[in-house]
């Protein structure tokens, strides 16, 4: 039975990378016998928004839900619209409906990509952020007392459940459990905020206890963000609450260069609802219509979609494996954009890609 | 009249780093004509709750209200006292009985130091973090619901007043309007955090109105993060909230290859309540009692003292400048302790730079 897969390009070089990645995707179903199914949807645009002054028709969840995953281009274009409104209207509902709780960011250091820290070399950073995507410090409970007086405070409360808390820690040990070397860092601040984050400490703990297999420790974000710079090498995955996981799913990439580069996969586990799979870079309207942004965010976006449809098994697992490998090797050996210091068209390297995953 | 500074040791090598703070300062008092009156205390000291039961006598506060600042080494002794016992025992009631709203912590990239970002030039990174240091995220509010159960939720406050920001705010634009770039970056998450976050960032508009001298922008904390590693020169002044100001006071030394020579001024401008002054670096059990510690985060904290206590004006600047200038002398021509490679003594450090400031 074919997956069926919502494409949604979105906005400015969403439209330019999407075309690009469902060439690789296409060239990875053929190889490794994957059926998939495209719905292709204009909606969740700014230039839906100019049209109907509104991001997405009323009955989009019903048109999303049979789907297994959204293949996401990127959203916004603050010049028409702002940010709260095409980000808050499309992106952050979807994670939030379709209770995409997983927001898994790779962060790996790649031959070819020039590396903003002194000395490292390929292959020694290589881990993974998982980022708790749907409550914690992102609630939209709390409010404005004494309003444009002297007084005046606001309150916006962080909310953590324990529904919530476990299935993300389960989700970073049992990933960790599939991994060399099964290794699990919580990112925390209990000496600092003093009530959540003991808690958010304490459910680390639990968990912990169910897989002795794994070694774990926690780190307060400050000094987290610390180590990424100057050890990072030390990390195996990562887990964070949704703000300090937002936090390290950026800084991660900066360290290594890729922050262009990297992909991003918010999921729903469970299947329930379709997973969400886009480049980390947004719309990018200074480049867009030039044909010359960097399409290896929305192709390994795809690769993480295939791996995550297949279970991280059998032809999902090789084609995402495969569809890496390929990245890798483009990486090293050209063709690049410009942003990379070539001269290639995003186009250019789609084929390239693609050729690679087919042949391969 | 002399101001009195109340001395504090602490724990593991803040007993160590203290002496070699005060003999620095003796020499700069003595070069500048500033009349400094010491007294010096046991508590807040893990030694002193071992004894005792707590962290500080109950009449602590009555102690050190007539102080002008507070010279302080570091604090905690993990093997015996929990910190969150050390820690909330001591420095955090000082910085919130005393209303130190003002955490301060430069960022600098200097000769000698290995900075573990590439290609990087001293002089080339030269920014300062501003850090709101009483309120924001760190609230005591919030609690536990269902606790034990499986809907099970904890909830946590953040509260930011129109007075706690707006002094933050002012501070750093003040403080901008001192310095050649006169820049100001805004911490914020508001397209996050979607009720305090936008409005900081209006607390944040409203303030620069009354700057027009001083350019202004605000950066998502995530993109921040990574501009501290990608783009560190592009910063001037950087102005955080409680949580974001840690954050970003970690990552910046981390990125300088400073994280063991940053100081920390937390400070009540208004001069009602003393001000502290303490190396960002631990207590270091692993290493205290060799001789060994890196005195330069305690020197460096006691030029901000100075020139705190000088208003950044007259012999208190003066006094400030000559000893960061001998603290940029010593990293690059030494003697240097081991964690910079070299076999110098604290002690030999300390005398270096004392003599340095006294002769230059
Ligand atoms: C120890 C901890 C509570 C503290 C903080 O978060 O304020 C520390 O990280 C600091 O920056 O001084
Ligand atoms: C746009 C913003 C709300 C979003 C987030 O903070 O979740 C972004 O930074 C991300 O990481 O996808």
């Amino acid at each position: 039975p074919a997956f069926k897969i919502a494409v949604i390009p979105g906005d400015g070089i969403g439209k330019e990378v999407i075309p690009e990645g469902l060439r690789v995707l296409d060239a990875a179903a053929q190889r490794f016998g994957i059926q998939l199914e495209y719905r292709h949807i204009e909606w969740a645009s700014c230039d839906y928004y100019a049209q109907t002054g509104k991001m997405m028709p009323d009955d989009w969840k019903d048109q999303l839900s049979g789907m297994d995953a959204i293949f996401f281009g990127a959203v916004g274009w603050p010049d028409t619209v702002p940010d709260h409104i095409s980000l808050w209207g499309s992106l952050i509902k979807f994670r939030r409906e379709f209770d995409q709780y997983i927001n898994l960011r790779p962060v790996r250091l790649f031959e070819g990509v020039p590396c903003p820290l002194a000395g490292r070399k390929p292959g020694e950073i290589d881990f993974i952020v998982v980022r708790e995507n749907t409550e914690g410090e992102y609630s939209s409970v709390g409010g404005i007392s004494y309003e444009g007086t002297e007084r005046e405070v606001v309150v916006q409360q962080s909310v953590h459940s324990r529904i919530g808390t476990d299935r993300v820690m389960k989700f970073a040990f049992e990933l960790a459990r599939q991994r060399e070397r099964k290794e699990v860092t919580v990112a925390t601040k209990s000496n600092g905020i003093s009530i959540s984050m003991p808690w958010w400490d304490g459910r680390a703990a639990e968990m912990a206890k169910q897989y002795p297999d794994v070694a774990w420790d926690k780190q307060h974000i400050d000094i987290l963000c610390a180590r990424f710079v100057l050890q990072p090498q030390r990390f195996d995955v990562v887990v964070g609450s949704n703000l300090f996981g937002d936090i390290l799913s950026d800084l991660g990439p900066a360290c290594t260069g890729t922050i262009g580069l990297a992909p991003s996969a918010s999921m729903n586990p469970e299947r329930k609802f379709p997973s969400l799979f886009e480049p980390v870079h947004g719309s990018a309207p200074d480049i867009y219509g030039k044909n010359i942004a960097n399409p290896i965010a929305m192709i390994w976006s795809a690769a993480l979609m295939l791996d995550f449809l297949g279970n991280s098994e059998g032809a999902g697992r090789a084609a995402h494996d495969a569809i890496v490998k390929a990245i890798e090797t483009v990486l090293a050996q050209g063709p690049r954009t410009p942003d990379l210091g070539g001269a290639a068209s995003t186009t250019d390297l789609g084929k390239a890609i693609a050729a690679l995953v087919a042949s391969d």
